[in-house]
């Protein structure tokens, strides 16, 4: 009998009797340079399949990897124009785009969300049609309308249209005066906090940071935010005035510091904290990661991701 | 004594005894969608490591594979850094320039050759700053200078600086009026030709191909002219109005029937056609492919690249 137990819940899906309220499927974990693993994260509430894309550097290999796992059992192109219901991008650059952009042409009609600097660059350079094709609903005629742009508002909740999730966006310095965005999911009483590229507040002196861990220490506390998306993209040995707006293990365990202060100490101990962007010169990926573990004051929990993958939260 | 000479003979590198005159590097050979395998091409004089790269789609994961076959004996940054001398863009949409942008922050300085129309779109909506940095020595200020945009001239010849190679430009027709390049290579008395993107004649209504086979044909005639890319992105069931610019393999072979009334047939009997840019949009791939052996009138040798693969003419 008991063995028959066993075998009744190795068959039934995680999600049924875990605790995780979100899925996240990493589509690039890497801080540029190698074209098939730049920043994109799939998010879900957990057992559902209406994902949003947070950033879209890749895209199509990223999910060819998580398809050749057996996460998902669609071909490629089903999972990017059925699963995907929207893109929420921290900001223009190329590494955090480029995969929206490129598949572009097969995709389905979807919603882009974005602060409005961002939103401008996707409409003036991107989606040109000296430069690709006019698929968004503003900008260059003919305006192709595949995808239509949401202006996201500092601190003002939205839902994610074609899911069940809510975005709230809180501005990142990210070298000024270049600006990045931090995505707060909700799904029910379940949040996750998503950091595009950001500097320090230390070496920005815009205390953008500080403001962001003001609203996520409390969610903390009482247990309602699951993990934290944030890039550590140097390691220690990158001189400040080559950071461009970049964090360090040093610099993000700053940074956590300042935020057990707001959480508390004991509430922020093996909390997840997924790092994002180390930036794959030489053996940096290793370095930042050996550096990291070395040094982690808050004894937050530390999860390196995979492509390709599957995380609960 | 025989077996002595040919273990020694097997030690020889290729060139030193093989006819081959280029060495080419597929970084990326797909139409579209996939990242990590968009369209490049590395090509040299056979037996040099001064490398041009013909587009440049995907080039980090490309030369990645190049080095873990065994081709490269560096990291990849230094095969980036150093082999490649310059980029050739036939044309400046995203899946032909991507790994160039992204990859710029590590790379060295060096020449980009395009037509102006090609320069312009890089200067002006990807070495930007409100989009990513401008490494180019044009357009918004402060100019980085890292790559120098060297313009080229329908029909004239320049050199490939820091090669031994020289590219003559041809225009080609994408979807009137959007235009794209054929790169004519030549490296002492051999040829290599490359076709960017580009429709048929007989859709496009510009004679852009006819003229190219007009130039070329006499290369092929007289052995120096060693192998053409040119592109075949959908197979022959694509409807014509959504051809966006492309060939399929009745169009290609419609083309290479008019290279062989130039040329000679006997002449292009066996001859390297490489076929770049394949759509991978369900299983086009293999279909492309079957099209394309199935129905071969010229009885041109086709070449499918591989990713980090080496080929030699």
């Amino acid at each position: 009998m008991n063995k028959l137990l066993c075998l009744l819940l190795a068959l039934i899906p995680s999600y049924l009797y875990s605790q995780s309220a979100f899925t996240v499927v990493p589509l690039g974990v890497k801080g540029g340079l190698d074209e098939s693993n730049l920043s994109s994260y799939m998010v879900a509430p957990a057992g559902s399949n209406d994902y949003v894309c947070l950033d879209a550097g890749t895209v199509y290999m990223g999910i060819q990897r998580a398809v050749d796992a057996g996460i998902f059992h669609l071909p490629v192109s089903m999972v990017l124009r059925q699963h995907i219901k929207g893109y929420l991008i921290s900001h223009p650059h190329l590494d955090h785009l480029a995969g929206l952009i490129i598949n572009s042409p097969d995709d389905t009609a979807k919603t882009i969300y974005g602060m409005p600097n961002t939103l401008k660059v996707l409409e003036e350079k991107y989606f040109t049609w000296a430069g690709w094709a006019n698929f968004g609903d503003k900008g260059e005629a003919p305006v192709l309308k595949k995808y239509h742009y949401a202006a996201l508002e500092a601190g003002k909740e939205i839902p994610l249209t074609g899911t069940t999730m809510t975005v709230t966006a809180f501005p990142l310095s990210h070298g000024e005066p270049y600006q990045s965005t931090a995505f707060l999911i909700r799904n029910g009483e379940a949040y996750l906090l998503y950091l595009g590229d950001t500097g320090a507040d230390t070496i920005e002196h815009a205390g953008r940071l500080a403001a962001l861990w003001q609203t996520a220490g409390p969610l903390i506390k009482t247990g309602k935010l699951k993990a934290i998306f944030i890039e550590t993209s140097f390691p220690n040995s990158q001189p400040e005035k080559t950071l461009f707006g970049h964090l360090t293990p040093r610099l993000l365990m700053g940074e956590l510091n300042k935020l057990a202060s707001v959480a508390g100490t004991k509430a922020l101990y093996n909390f997840p904290i997924v790092i994002t962007h180390r930036k794959p010169s030489g053996n940096q990926e290793a370095v930042i990661k050996k550096e990291l573990e070395a040094n982690n004051p808050p004894h937050v929990k530390l999860i390196f991701p995979r492509q390709g993958s599957r995380l609960e939260f």
